[in-house]
């Protein structure tokens, strides 16, 4: 892997990451892209986090509330919307609202894709209170 | 086309509808609907608006903006963006932050689907300005 | 969970979701649905089932084999498409007939999709058939 | 553009395919993409119609239901649905039947891919019945 | 629009952009994307072209076709096939290779997608050059 | 399961994808969809590789790197990423190369398939390097 001096951008990313996902999720996640490729570890922080995130145009609750729908919608992003329920929380959003965001989104994206989130949300929501069974 | 009498739902759903989108919006859309097929009007105003947006777990400008987002990942859904847009400006949403959501979702969507919001979400805003070359 | 008075669409749905779906597959999956969100489990029974499918423009079967060619393009949609694998044979499709609409779908979302679906019906016939290693 | 001697299997698809869209239709359209790339052409005959549809599985009716549920949903196909709205009427489908299809999919892919299909749909029969303002 | 003043970064990414895409089609369309939103702006040099098309581990002919290929599945990215087209003759690619990546798409999105995106790259070459119905 | 008597075609496509994915992921793969579908299995070898990757217009590395670009936009094609990871490396491309690519399409198609997409791409490199925990 190739080194990498991180930036103020990079710094200043990881900390608005922290603060948004939840510093255990976010270490967690950037420590197993960055262990597979610095570059992709690096735009992942810097971009999303360390510019768009950065902007104060938005609070983050409401950030969270629109990613959980965009990543209902796009059907592939399980493992995101795990990452970004535990953000949801972490900036003040209920379980009704993440639910509801979801079940919003039956309109946009069909059944398939809401309910594939539904289950995955409750997967996180089981991880979270420790339940048996979570994975 | 066959005969339709409205149902409760379906008249609330259209007040709902109408104070989301804009009543002329709304109209529009659904009279539009309406003439080629009776039965997709009616779930199109007794579902998403009779049903869900008529809950009270979100309010109606988060509704809109996380709407925004989810067509915005969807790629093939601009026209919708186009109403949209004009409901989340009608439920209180200013122009800056209908565009802080669409260059959020670079992040989750790429720039194609994101670049392709916002020349619609521009020529949304200039056909509310009543700008020549707006279609 | 929010309480919930089932409508006569709701009644209705369940009944037409129970014939379409078979009684055990459609009523596991319901309360699984309902065990997380009451609302989504309400548009879920009556909106789909109580609404479009309690139409009689298209035999159950046909909507079925529609369905599946749906599911198998959508990409993300390999639970479902379990559900309504049993679902098309429990209104008289064939096997045959479930495989040749799936290989019919290569033409429209390519192979990786296609492929995926192949191997999703597959293991919902072992699972009819009680075959180890199904899942 | 490279020369090309049709196979037999290209000659039996064409077959196929002008019986399945009609003959004007598909032979406007085989003509189009051969004027552009003869690979794509005979890819495009000798594969989804001289080999898939050329098989007796399922009815031709039932083929262009399936592909137009299947176009519904992807979004992104609506000058092919064009296409198959036309070989769908062509193999004895009724407007209704065509309408119902994309009705159901609402449920598979939410309303803007839905509506989207809806417009195109109508577009379609206005462009049949040599409506002004069709295109 | 709120004031900016570039980045290292950006002026770096400007520069490959320029040479990546070719001068013209560049600067048409980073300033059109200014025009309507600094930040969208600023992150579309930055990120792509100032940071991952900077690293030399794939050279730019490579990358142009790899984007072919990648906006031709997506199915909503014809504005930008239309940029990278541009893009991968301005690379050295020749128009035939062009082709043979839409046309190897087909193997993974399905027709649909392939031929919208046959017709577009069609499109784009009569536009340069400079064949009277081009868009 | 129908007969097949395998067309010249078929042959030569087979040779092609054990070239292309390597013999023991090729012959695998085939083995396991012909025991589903004959027919799937036939237009698998025919069409991508009898046909269309036997054409020498692009080399057979250039085309699994736009191949693996492809799949990680796609979002739901990780079971196929594993493929052609192989494939890519079979074609003599290097690790480093298969990251670049997938780190080019988060500009694409966003972090989250093409996180999903980074985190196959490690695990297929742990499978090949007989790493416990892969799968």
């Amino acid at each position: 892997m190739d080194k990498f001096t991180p930036s103020d951008r990079y710094k200043k990313g990881l900390e608005i990451m922290q603060h948004q996902l939840g510093k255990e999720t976010a270490d967690k996640h950037i420590a197993h892209v960055n262990s597979i490729s610095a570059i992709f570890g690096q735009v992942n922080v810097e971009f999303p986090f360390g510019t768009l995130y950065a902007r104060n145009v938005l609070d983050s609750k409401t950030r969270e509330l629109i990613t959980i729908g965009a990543l209902t919608v796009l059907g592939c992003a399980l493992p995101e919307l795990n990452l970004h329920v535990k953000g949801a929380l972490s900036c003040g959003a209920t379980r009704e609202e993440i639910l509801e965001v979801i079940t919003q989104m039956i309109s946009y994206c069909g059944f398939p894709a809401a309910t594939n989130a539904l289950f995955k949300v409750q997967e996180t929501f089981d991880e979270i209170d420790g339940k048996n069974g979570a994975k």
